[in-house]
């Protein structure tokens, strides 16, 4: 009997685990290089300054300091996603407290924070904007000269909006408040940058795109993509913090060009809090018009978000944020306006669910809210307004899967919802009350925006043992890339897992990719993966069928062997096939490449129409929650989170996705919030920023429904990111659940509640 | 007007010659890993022993000592390219003095070393073998037991020798000695060898060939080769030394898996003497018959060569000796029988020219007999017998292009052959006489021996930026491989040199390859990297028609552009293109794999025919040389050699190549000299060991004959190894023409040519 090899579909433990668990895994802050100097940064204690002088005479003094850089050393180029607008080291201004003034390298991180101290700046104190209010008001002196303080706006209608509210029996207006958090992976930034011996610039580094990183590095530092080699080194998480808003990188290869020596920048604590952008904070007023049944028949929204100093990835986010969860219901008429501002605070940028969890946020608070005022289930007005698969959104997305009413029906029975609903609606009157909240969500699998293209390639060698070794340049943080890769290649091929080695990204030897990011790896690069792997296996079979004198449509793979099917003793060791194809007049390595591109569109610059991903998946949340009412404090004490993966490759993987995603988005709704306080970051160390530690997250429940998606690898779509979307609202859902208050403003703090029970009592139970 | 970019043909450094005078280059010893250790091997002083017990206890009761690892703890797989015969450390016999024993790791090199000296080992010394004769005695013990002497032996008569011989004007017989030369690379032996992560071995080693260190580690130690990854560090010399014989890479690999810990293993010049395999030496007895024209009618050899106590590549070489050099004249009568001896003395092996020194020197020296005897012109002769293009030699070889007869005539010219041969003929009476010498040679450009491949692949990217990444798995130890597949691929494309870079070997990321021996890489990997240009060109002028509206057929590449030829206006920047390649609906990064193997045969295991390689390389050389009649001293003035490299793509490397082989040839022909006494070398290290230094070396000479090989890229083959060749008959026969005695037995000591003198005088003149 032929056994499958393949994992798809088990739970497999993540290749690099034992790596990780060992110690072995090598961070880029573990890479050490003969000669290696230790940069460090110095950082503008002001949110807007003028640079009067600095004098490095007494820092360069210091032995063992080998370069002491300034903005006079920093090259022209700026740099940003969006607007070309960031120097690598401040240049006059500095415009938020935290912003990259002069880098020292020397021979230890000692000698390098001594010699900062060293470093003599005179700063003139400049008038800060710290909120977009003061940005906009038309006198606002601009926080990048000679421009006004919008970064990005955004506007458009589809059908028209006048028209759907006119039909709405039920029309509402909230506006809601969302807030920076930062992303909190383990590892803070870290680069490390030398000099190979030809002059080339070799950078191992802590990122989601090696390719990203090159193309970014090269251009700043005035160098061609081809003399910079970007490694991704083993990276402790991401979240859309290292795609490509750091300095880090830039600062570490300016110091090993500057000094021709191997350097070293390892962000701590504080300074990745105050380099790395947090995600972006929104003010979002929205008007929804409904039917009585519930459907949504009109939708207004107005968004002002806040980037900071620098514009970053922020627009792409705020984008996302205007028009994404228009394309989870059947709507006809949205539309949107937003704004994205500058304002003298540390950027903002990716994170994950990227501009996803602000808007829907409102949108669930919303829903949840009228539904009530309509007495209908909020369940039942997402059920009705979803988009069923085949259907094209508003702004042209083409749904080919959804398993959003699977979600919420998975979610909902998995927590009793009707049952704890009743139990709440049927009034408790003790200090801890309860509440269920529900929430749905949507995101994406991939995002044609960048250039025109979406695609990655997948090479796939195999070796004189029949084991295979995959080249790709999508990165994996820790979300599980390599493995998914692996299992898609073990699978095609029928070999254990344990037979196939994910080299990591390496821009001298991987085939080009845009990284990891929009959740586009298990789509485009499974999918160029089975590309790939269906490529080798007919090579193989063709060198086979050679040697077993058979046509190779009769082979199989089985027991590491090619066969002929249903004679299993008719087989050649899968080694022996490999060495065959090499052995042989008009022989090579077996090596294949496989690339594969979804048929998107890109969005129209101008209508902003167009279908940008080849899959949408979705997700739903039930969670429960307990507020006490003499203190304000709410605890989430259940939770179940349907997760729509299109095919669950590895449901391990998946769920600790998922549970990550909800840790972290309970941390956004009751505990993480930056204290900027004068446009300074006044808590940036996980003592004073509280991340949810495991005393406050109950055990976390989850469920996957597979779609099917038909773009995807065998089904699949992205999985880790959409589970981070519902959390915030089915919280703040299942808080008005318990107590009747409705939370708009996040982060849900035991102040904003109680202040709120006091405000719904009547006037004579005020103390 | 079109420039051409193209460095083919021009005089250009290497590529790795900044980084290699910069001290920027990463040589094996140089690789530092965090908490590496430092191994050190103990070594049998015994050319033939029992162990009869081990004490370790000592060292490894020493402080810092981290492994002490005997015969007990290697693994029971032999090694041995021929036969598998030799342990990584010795199982309870040695059978040359320098055999590795046991192995240390430690914290430092120091404690390393003196944890050696806390080694106890009792041996029992037993007879041993030293030389072919005694080995070859029927009554002597087998240096491997149950087997007789005789590593190898092989036969074969083509035609009729006693025919050919009936034929003969002059029959000739004589019999040659040759001796052992060390490889004398500048870097000695060194890898450094780590677990990764996952628990595969990583080895960052000095070598010829990744893919068959990897194969062979990880047979030895047990591992499936996906287990291993073989990285080349740069690499300082080789020749033939580097390939598969040595133990250093086993006992490193062995250290790092029993530790778990990175492990750096750097011989001293001590241990690389020791445990590197030397040259093979031969004793040859040729008989040659010739008619009065100089026509060679028949050719009888007889070899006894010593391969040591391990076979390694000797019985290949032996093979060489035995049969290439018949393929350089139009023979139809040829015999051999030659025989490989083991005996207790430090192996040898693969050598620069591989086997064909010997020979040549014995064909050459007895050409020159002859054609004094016939009063023929040697010159006349070689060119009289020489092959021509389009022949086929008495063994299967199909010669495809030959520059011999050019390259006498090249030589033989620039040294004026007839005048100072004419001037030595007359006679010359003072203390100082001088002489010109010339031998003829013939080498190969690849060899179908290994399995039934001799090809090659070169994977082709284009960046961003419109430069070039070339990632081959053939090593460049220095002789300018790397350099070689830049130029091809640059003259391809037509864009600069210093626009290509190639990635240093690596197993992981690097095309299946055979490595560099054989002076198989200018003709496998040069024509694999046409291919591969070829194909990345077509690639862009696919997506450049696109882009400026024309057919692909109309293109062309210069200035780093795609273009319309005779339009120069109309076109694109290579760059532009490659982004297009990329950023489009169904694109990928440019990326092409081209693969080329010849149309060779590979020699029949009975009878030995078949055409072995895609093409045959040639050279000549003359030599003129001084002896002191008084001390015996003989010193070469001048010298130019000639080779036929069939295309100079850098004739610069060329020269580089020949001068070093001369020099190389110089050495063994007049100073080197592995002094072997009792089984145990004498003069291991560079004070003894007298490699020629500039003194000893006058200004050399040499020119290119450019025969086009039909087979070649673009004309050229293999070049590095031709020009050893001729060196040490020339100056054999140079010392002939200069005092009239014919010294057989290499090196050419003074002591030899005295002798020889004083028994060439007349009775009375002796003192």
């Amino acid at each position: 009997m032929t056994m499958s090899a393949s994992t798809l579909g088990t739970e497999v433990p993540q290749l690099s685990a034992r790596a990780k668990v060992s110690g072995r895994a090598v961070y880029a802050g573990d890479v050490k290089l003969p000669g290696m100097l230790h940069g460090k940064v110095l950082r503008s204690p002001y949110p807007h300054a003028r640079i009067v002088s600095i004098d490095t005479s007494a820092a360069r003094a210091l032995p063992g300091v080998k370069a002491v850089l300034t903005g006079d050393d920093a090259p022209d180029t700026l740099w940003g996603v969006h607007k070309k607008e960031r120097a690598v080291l401040a240049k006059g201004v500095v415009r938020f407290a935290g912003e990259e003034v002069a880098a020292v390298a020397a021979t230890s991180d000692e000698i390098a924070r001594d010699a900062l101290d060293l470093i003599q700046i005179e700063y003139e104190e400049l008038p800060a904007i710290f909120t977009p209010d003061e940005a906009l008001d038309e006198e606002a002196p601009g926080v990048h000269p000679g421009r006004n303080n919008i970064a990005h706006e955004i506007r458009f209608e589809r059908g028209s909006v006048e028209a759907g509210f006119a039909e709405a029996d039920l029309i509402h207006e909230a506006t809601y408040s969302t807030h920076a958090q930062y992303p909190g992976y383990l590892e803070p930034m870290a680069t490390v940058a030398a000099l190979d011996g030809d002059g080339r610039l070799q950078v191992w580094t802590s990122t989601q795109s090696v390719f990203l990183a090159r193309g970014r590095i090269a251009t700043v530092l005035g160098l061609p993509v081809s003399r910079v080699r970007v490694m991704q080194a083993m990276t402790g998480g991401g979240f859309g913090g290292k795609i490509v808003e750091d300095d880090n990188q830039l600062v570490c290869g300016l110091l090993a060009l500057k000094t021709g020596k191997p350097v070293r920048l390892v962000n701590n604590r504080l300074e990745d809090f105050l380099a790395t952008p947090s995600s972006v904070p929104e003010r979002i007023t929205l008007k929804l018009g409904m039917k009585r049944d519930g459907r949504i028949v009109a939708k207004d929204v107005r968004i002002v978000a806040e980037c900071g100093a620098y514009a970053g990835l922020s627009p792409e986010v705020m984008h996302v944020s205007a028009m994404r969860s228009d394309n989870m219901h059947r709507l006809q008429h949205v539309r949107s306006h937003a704004t994205l501002v500058y304002t003298h605070t540390p950027p903002h940028g990716a994170f994950r669910g990227f501009g996803g969890t602000q808007m829907l946020f409102a949108l669930n608070s919303h829903i949840d809210t009228m539904a009530r005022e309509l007495g209908l289930d909020p369940v039942a007005v997402h059920k009705l307004n979803a988009m069923q698969a085949g259907d094209t959104s508003v702004h042209g997305w083409k749904i080919g899967s959804t398993g959003l009413r699977e979600c919420l029906d998975q979610c909902t029975k998995a927590m009793d919802w009707h049952t704890r609903r009743a139990r709440s609606a049927a009034g408790q009157t003790g200090v801890k009350r309860r509440g269920v909240g529900v929430a749905a969500a949507m995101h994406v699998s991939g995002n044609r925006t960048m250039g025109n293209w979406d695609g990655s390639t997948v090479v796939l060698r195999l070796n004189e043992d029949g084991r295979a070794v995959v080249l790709s340049g999508e990165c994996d943080m820790g979300q599980g890339a390599a493995t998914m890769l692996a299992q898609v290649v073990a699978h095609e091929l029928n070999i254990p897992l344990a037979h196939v080695h994910v080299a990591p990204p390496d821009t001298d030897t991987s085939p080009f990719a845009i990284g990891t990011l929009a959740s586009r790896v298990t789509m485009s690069g499974g999918n160029a993966a089975l590309v790939a792997g269906r490529k080798a296996k007919a090579q193989l079979f063709d060198v086979a069928a050679g040697l077993l004198g058979c046509e190779a449509e009769q082979l199989e793979i089985a027991d590491c062997q090619v066969r002929v099917i249903g004679e299993p003793t008719r087989a050649k060791p899968l080694g022996d096939v490999v060495r065959q194809h090499i052995w042989r007049h008009g022989g090579e390595g077996l090596q294949v490449s496989g690339s594969w591109d979804p048929q998107t569109q890109m969005f129209d610059p101008a209508t902003l129409m167009g279908n940008i991903a080849a899959a949408y998946s979705f997700a739903a949340q039930v969670v429960e929650v307990e507020v006490d009412t003499e203190t304000g404090q709410v605890s989430v004490v259940d939770s179940f989170v349907s997760d729509d993966c299109g095919k669950a490759f590895n449901p391990l993987a998946i769920h600790g996705q998922s549970n990550g995603a909800t840790a972290q988005a309970f941390g956004w709704a009751l505990y993480e919030q930056l204290q900027v306080e004068g446009g300074r970051i006044a808590n940036g160390n996980f003592a004073d920023y509280n991340m949810p530690t495991a005393d406050a997250i109950p055990l976390l429940r989850g469920g996957l429904v597979e779609s099917n998606d038909p773009n995807g690898p065998l089904g699949a779509k992205g999985a880790s990111e959409t589970a981070i979307l519902p959390g915030a609202p089915a919280i703040a859902n299942a808080v008005f659940d318990a107590v009747g208050v409705r939370i708009t403003d996040l982060p849900i703090t035991p102040e904003k509640v109680l202040a709120a029970l006091r405000a719904q009592r009547p006037e004579s139970q005020h103390a």
